[in-house]
């Protein structure tokens, strides 16, 4: 049987940062189950101390001591919580005591600072980049490229789309997204809309099979998802791009977290987001 | 003057979970400058030692230590990168190493379990909450409400857009919205096609004053942004979704991660997303 653990995720605020670290660490333990719960909004010495029953609570029933990942600011509030009975793993702690003997300044114990509102502008930003990206979405809208930072462009279904969203929701880039079509192959060169804003082009390319499998999902057994038309299609598309010598990357097995990184860092478009 | 140092978040995958912790220790001391620069993809020894030399490069020129927060899983990388003239902040090494002996287990060391694809099955559910959410989007489509997890509803400029594409993207959330305009307000009961799905909604809802400057930005001097409008907007929204017996949420200093962590846990939605 595999070895089983109850791991809580412990935060004064959202739990983010928390739940991406800690389970980034659990899946290099693949041959361990989790059970994961995540307490966010735990900002008082009171809430922390409820928060510590129900975990002493678990590790009685279990027999084992959980798992508890903490990212707390506060040192009363975290000082509460460390009297667990688990192994706790306080994320902040350790790096910022490091921190304040490396710059010889103490730190500001401020919450929220990093998934709150923070900066408004900054989270101003990121809001209006959303609002640009769905309305520049799948070529519906061309007349404002002006504004875009990045177009995405290549056949349906590479991850232009989800790409776009996550540009715009975490690094507030205005990113807009053209579908390369059947019916902009036979001129063999850029669709007119994306010709005067080669510099912001950036080309998304996959192979054929694992087109086909996606396409599949959506649009069982038909001419657009057959393996034989997307291997027409990235052909095509390819042809174009490289033509028009635009970056192209390959995202078969990339994750858009993973396409997204690749186009800040290939585009430079990093050093914008970078303060 | 301001301290001032250069912050390299060096990955071997994307450097998402490196930033995001090492940002938010950052922002604990506001009384210092940081320039950041993300070195991804850091996963062959020969990469490591690339942006070592790097890195001291920088500290030659700076006349100070860099600080290096990493994320590397690969013995030898990190081992090469550990060698740096910086503030070195491993992330993993500590955590996975008390992880180790609190379970009696031995790491796998394997590369890009987190932002990569993973459970392909988990990353498509993700990508078909986000086709589900943008065409869901502000109540242009209702037809498909029955296969809806939540139903963000509230006036115009609530949060609703953005939180859906957050829960869709990050927890594969099928999240719709809906706005409540003035058009929905003399009946006073809950618009038609929310009727039969009233134990997935959630209302949404912020001060007037907060609303007004978020709808001028948009439509600078109009009606629809006028203080008194938005006062009335709320006021009515806020009466229908109180008599309905919805779940509502103020906005007014929350960011989109915030409200959709509120959503997540106050909906119980939670349960379906930790496995």
């Amino acid at each position: 049987m595999k070895i089983q653990r109850t791991v809580f995720f412990v935060s004064d605020r959202t739990g983010i940062t928390a739940e991406l670290l800690g389970k980034t660490l659990l899946t290099q333990f693949p041959d361990a189950e989790f059970r994961k719960r995540t307490m966010p909004f735990v900002d008082t010495v009171e809430k922390a101390e409820a928060a510590v029953a129900e975990i002493n609570r678990t590790a009685i029933k279990e027999g084992k001591p959980p798992i508890v990942f903490s990212t707390l600011i506060n040192d009363d509030v975290r000082t509460a919580v460390a009297s667990v009975n688990a192994l706790f793993l306080d994320i902040f702690a350790d790096f910022i005591g490091r921190l304040e003997s490396e710059l010889g300044l103490t730190s500001s114990h401020a919450l929220g600072l990093s998934h709150g509102m923070g900066d408004e502008l900054a989270y101003q930003k990121r809001m209006d980049a959303v609002n640009y990206t769905l309305s520049h979405d799948d070529g519906v809208n061309t007349v404002n490229y002006d504004r875009a930072e990045v177009i995405l462009t290549g056949v349906s279904r590479t991850g232009k789309t989800p790409t776009c969203l996550y540009l715009a929701m975490q690094y507030g880039i205005h990113a807009a997204n053209y579908p390369l079509t059947p019916d902009d192959f036979p001129e063999q060169s850029l669709p007119k809309p994306l010709r005067p804003h080669r510099a912001k082009l950036f080309g998304l390319t996959i192979q054929a099979e694992r087109l086909a499998r996606i396409r599949n999902e959506r649009k069982p057994g038909s001419r657009y998802a057959s393996l034989e038309n997307c291997r027409s299609e990235i052909h095509a598309a390819e042809n174009l791009m490289l033509q028009a010598q635009l970056p192209l990357l390959d995202t078969t097995t990339m994750s858009v977290e993973e396409i997204a990184i690749s186009v800040l860092h290939t585009t430079g478009l990093v050093q914008r987001v970078k303060s």
